[in-house]
């Protein structure tokens, strides 16, 4: 029995076209200008089964920047080198609705701390917390990283983003946690890996392939080999369901249920637990930040297949699909 | 093969010796102080597997108020009287880290709504969206479900209780949302059957069993009869995840991963979908109100025996024993 | 030497011509609709130097409620009947750019206290402890102040008002004052005064004879005799300067630098201590809720005319005019 | 007629001695640790008036830095450099009891600019403003400025404390700034100069100097020479008066009533239009950051000699002294 059902392949397919022409009307990124993507109306959809099966709609190939699809990424990784207790010393675990932005956030934050990893100055910390050197040697392990869960050695970040975005509200932020002891250390060892990571450029698929790791509980598709520990891909998911969809979280918890994390490059990652990894791009984004037809995409597919973490149908169901592959 | 094993049973014995011993140190509700315990120092867990089977330690059978427990069951009332898509134009479903009794979360909230109905000012909306020509009426119809679900005819609330509390705060929090027109009619009608519900008088067992229809997809675990729906199920499960343990939920969420309810008079209600309910009780408070004891038994049960949502190995266990049963 | 010079009369005259053909846009309180205005397009200035002179200009005799501006009258009597020790520990004197109606203000002040006598919840506060056996005495004395300061017995309160008045903000505000001890008692004896003198009608003349009474050191114009304590103006004034004038009231001690205080209805009541009271009404508002052509007069007056507090010219004018009158 | 009689003179002289040997307990900054002061239990008073009369009390001729006293001095001269309409283009004028050195307080802030000159985040679009071709030209104007006002051209600044200070969360809300638009340019040039002012070096008598020149509507004591422009005066003396107590503002107002600013050094310094500067040291702190013995000091001869703003007798006093003397 298979992860991704033919049935499911055709209703996603399906899905695609349908919110491809609605021709969403959003905001999108600023920092979107600065990329030459090859196409603004980039619009895809990618799903890899924890049984390696992969199905592909619209243009999953064309690349686009991870945005903060990459705190989830930074989470993981620092998590993996300074482990749990230690990382949440320096940021907080409490879904708060904050602006991803905010500094403000940190000032009335849970005990001064950022409110979680999913925020700016969650993620800030989080990738300071990443072992390295240096900057260059601490984002060259996240890149690495990335590139082993994507099983993609071509996966690169954009320079000319990094170099044209604008830096101060982030580098406010750095500061802050600075003055506050979170972080220590110079911006370009410390912050500049963040601005990197936020750039690394990805297609659908190679999101999809990351995402169907963390479902398969940390283990390579291939070959079985740990690439995330089970703690970890435990907490990253806890933290995506809670926090990852900025301040509409708790609504897409409510409608998906499906641990995600957005970007507003229009990218989402979503984790289906046991069965598949699953990825959206369409850059025109809601109120919050999120793409407009990957929230319904993912609320469509989930709904009608029961892929929700309380859905009872889910329940069942990934038991089934995870019971044959193990 | 069953829900709770020897080795689970054995466990949580053990657990709730260890806690007990400890002798937590904290604050207790200042509303206690009106109820009649059989005993302050009341100390207990229970657990109802989604087959039956129950365990009790300490002293499981001793009667507490649902305090705020009562939130997650007029949620669940409410949806199934007026549907998710209806009463979510009342109240939100962000998690946000308000204050329980904060009245300034509903003016800074979601859109003006109370950010989600596990705080008073949300679960105030819920309860007044009750069906029901009047207060008693639909207090009436909510006792009804509480036993009904709790399988015990003989649970009530405690009228001295409802008498004596301090209902300012509260009332404040109903002529603010009457004031948005989120709730209309009477302090009689809307806001009375409110402090009725967290009056409501149960033992642990009765909250075990509670859960454990939720654990069973809202089935009776003797008849198989859907007392829930499973969409109701679903949405409660997911607000108790994101948002039921107070301000400490975000937290509760990495650290056990179970969707849990707590209330300040100690007590804890917890879902493990598909396998089992847990309750426990123990009056000593953290600083965001959960029971220090209740979060400790459970943090160990939940990662000893793999019970949380995001646990790889919960994702394999679930499924196991569902099926065995289903 | 007159307080009102003869070309400070006719500078008056131009402005308000100046101003009432502008026809400012703006919004205008929903209250408002329930009054039967003679003239919605309500539109005045009127000037009462401390020697008596009078000056009007537009239809500075129709009538308006106070709506806001009762505040300081409602502050003045509170602290003439309780004191300011006594006072302040139920209400903070902070400025703090607090929603006038705001909940949230109380719960995030200072102290847990109302931050300023200027907002509504700091307002109630004042009014509940203003002396008087029950709700209908504790409002006709204050009805009586108003009456007095004034000069004119004819004044009354507009009862349709106060029964169609939307009233659920306010007393959500004073249930929560009453829970943290700050009010005590029933609405009708403790809230039901503070809704009657927001309805209090006056004219331009009227309020600006007030004002007068203030600028005099509390003294009857005619008499000498002392209507307020000299400590009681002063804590008005200084509280009318830092926190009158709504969200606003920075912005207007730097451009204006009069104390004054604004209501919904348009109505401003200004001070110039030792020299006159001014009046002004236009119903279109500001972001603020401040009448806009009100603070258009002010302003051009107070600048022409050195009648702000920190204007250098103010201190000798002030002083020139009052010594001539003692 | 003197603006200090000598009966003022030795009620200051009883005052100080009584709050001396009060031995007040209260925090002192941190940033007092770096400095050498030549004794860390300074105390002192000393008033100048505006006939050019000196009082000084205790230990008035020890130096201490300026610290937040500056943001009263830096707004001065950008308001004389810029202008009042361009400057509050970046900066609000309203009191909102922010944080002295909240990030939050420019996020929530009016508009999205810091609240007013007398929070950190103000002071810096101030000095920012100050013209200069660099940061060592524009502080040099500032230094330049604060010694002509003092008649003190040996008035220098601290290098040690500029060196040794903790300057991220400043460093945060000048990038926050940036980022926003209200500051440009590097830190060096922008920046810097705020630290530097804050550590400039000052007696109480300097300070008294320094604020009776304000009181004499900006003219020099000795030549009558507009050393600031009533424009300024006014604006800064408003701002003093609504702000210049970080969040005890209102309530001194209401105390005290003369428009001052403190430092957490135990600084204030305090103007008495038309009449007299009055400083004082003391640096055991309030829970605000007010030198406890300052704001009694000033409290106690207030209220005595009649000197708030809105104090009856101060209206008719000033007047006679001011008149004397022009």
């Amino acid at each position: 029995m298979q992860c991704i059902s033919e049935d499911m392949s055709a209703f996603m397919a399906e899905v695609v076209k349908e919110e491809q022409q609605k021709k969403h009307k959003g905001d999108t990124a600023t920092t979107m200008d600065v990329v030459d993507l090859e196409d603004k109306e980039l619009f895809g959809i990618a799903a890899v089964g924890t049984d390696g099966r992969v199905e592909q709609g619209a243009e999953a190939g064309a690349k686009f920047p991870l945005e903060s699809v990459s705190k989830a990424l930074g989470l993981a990784l620092a998590l993996e080198d300074v482990g749990a207790d230690y990382l949440f010393r320096h940021v907080a675990c409490e879904p708060r609705g904050d602006q991803f932005n905010s500094v403000a956030a940190i000032e009335q934050g849970e005990n001064g701390l950022p409110s979680n990893p999913m925020i700016n100055a969650g993620a800030i910390v989080c990738t300071a917390h990443i072992k390295g050197k240096n900057g260059d040697e601490r984002f060259a392990r996240l890149l690495q990283f990335v590139r082993d869960l994507a099983d993609n050695q071509d996966i690169d970040y954009n320079k000319k983003m990094v170099e044209e975005e604008e830096k101060d509200v982030n580098r406010s932020i750095f500061y802050y946690l600075r003055g506050q002891g979170l972080v220590v250390g110079r911006e370009e060892d410390k912050l500049v890996p963040y601005f990197k990571q936020t750039s690394i450029e990805v297609t659908c698929l190679d999101l999809a392939r990351i995402a169907a790791v963390f479902a398969n509980a940390g283990r390579c598709l291939k070959t079985g080999k740990a690439l995330i520990s089970e703690e970890t891909v435990r907490i990253v998911l806890t933290l995506m369901f809670t926090t990852g969809m900025y301040e509409g979280s708790g609504r897409f918890a409510v409608d998906v249920g499906i641990p995600a994390k957005s970007g507003i490059s229009g990218a989402i990652m979503a984790v289906v637990p046991g069965r598949m990894g699953i990825s959206t791009i369409g850059p025109a984004l809601d109120e919050h930040g999120n793409s407009i037809a990957g929230v319904n995409m993912l609320k469509k597919v989930a709904r009608r297949w029961h892929l929700g973490a309380f859905d009872m149908q889910n329940v069942i169901n990934t038991a089934n699909k995870y019971q044959h592959k193990n």
